[in-house]
């Protein structure tokens, strides 16, 4: 049987402010095994816009990225965010390795077409190379990969972290039995949004048709869950939504498998 | 014969100026066998912290670094310009890593102690793991390294990047035979300081103690040199101060070994 890896996909909420990061990374440290971490950094990204008189246009949760705002978000998710998350591991205990998908070319993307909407220097994942993050993590190392790739001729591309974390999990199931964990702001897939005891705790495919088609599930969760099942369709071996304050504890969530 | 590895330590000046940056990457690119960069970013910091209403304070060329300037050399040298360099060498065929001190623990600091001056969070290297960069390193990739290290207590820690270059090319000097170039705006070390053609071809330690006596080697030459011989006492084989342009080029700069 091949070993565990867990992958925890974290939005930018949790990793920016200082009491859910410290309590993040106390809870990443404490998952046993091999483990890798995808963050995002988006209203850090925002603010240093602000402060820079640069400004933010966001198209269906999508950032629009030109020149001004490819440096604020190299900065913040390949600098700021990035290496404040590895120094918190290093300390405790854990050995991160910060990355882009640029760092020793793990993560590949093509520079979204302009159609309807210019979404500028933005990355659609094209290949994730599974063999190299495997010899890493396969070191004693826990990658720690910020949204940004590259498109080989010399631009880093902002690139959505839920995609990311898919694609490198499904990229990564060749070599270990994954565990993908997206957290999200409330405990799972809800029946009702309002109220977190409804979490559905498992959640398989055509459940997911019958819950889409009545509208019970709906907006965001549908790409969320969409590359979800993506991922299961491409070896991993199961998909957690649940709270980042949950990450370590079983019984919370909604799994996908 | 240990094998070669060139270590290439390059300033702010350089890696900031599209055009300069572009030379260097084609340079570097073209080094044969192992290699390692060492970059700094001081410009792009100082013009970042202007826009941002940071104020920059500089005592005998060290910045001091406050918590807003953290945030700001944080994204700058680890985010904005480590990137670029890295997806620029991707795209010349380098496998390029970008990393800082913090990443893989590969260089720990301590925090300067507020003396006369208070230089704030501004780290002196204490150790350098030259084990896991050689691991890396005999990958087959290349380590592009920031100027920042951490405490191992959870603190990013601003470093010189001379320092940064000399400590790592000294741990280094265990697994290969290693060149450590300097880059420098003159091409090596002048007779005349307004004229590169004065460049002392090859300096040994008595004539650098000559010519030091004599004031003929003054200012931020001093650091630089003793660096240099410093890194020669700890095993490494020569150390080359020249012009950036002049990095893959023979009978340039000044050879010190």
């Amino acid at each position: 049987m091949a070993e565990q890896l867990t992958i925890v996909k974290v939005g930018g909420k949790i990793v920016e402010a200082p009491d859910t990061l410290a309590r993040l990374l106390a809870d990443f440290a404490a998952l046993p095994g091999k483990k890798l971490l995808v963050h995002g950094g988006g209203r850090s990204a925002t603010q240093l816009a602000s402060r820079l008189g640069v400004e933010t246009h966001m198209v269906d949760g999508r950032r629009i990225t030109d020149d001004a705002m490819l440096e604020v978000v190299t900065m913040v998710y390949g600098g700021l965010v990035n290496k404040r998350i590895v120094a918190g591991l290093q300390a405790a205990g854990v050995n991160a390795m910060g990355m882009t998908g640029a760092d020793m070319d793990i993560i590949r993307s093509v520079k979204r077409p302009a159609r309807e909407i210019d979404y500028g220097w933005v990355g659609d994942v094209t290949r994730v190379d599974g063999d190299a993050l495997a010899r890493v993590i396969n070191d004693g190392i826990v990658p720690v990969i910020a949204p940004l790739t590259h498109d080989g001729h010399g631009h880093i591309l902002n690139t959505n972290a839920d995609t990311m974390a898919g694609a490198t999990a499904s990229a990564l199931a060749r070599h270990y039995a994954v565990r993908l964990i997206f957290c999200f702001e409330k405990d799972g897939v809800l029946l009702d949004e309002n109220d977190d005891s409804t979490a559905i705790p498992h959640l398989e495919r055509n459940r997911y048709a019958d819950l889409k088609a009545k509208g019970i599930i709906a907006g965001g969760m549908i790409p969320k869950l969409d590359n979800a099942f993506a991922t299961i369709d491409a070896g991993v071996s199961e998909v957690i939504i649940t709270k980042a304050a949950n990450i370590g504890k079983p019984g919370h969530g909604t799994v996908i498998s």
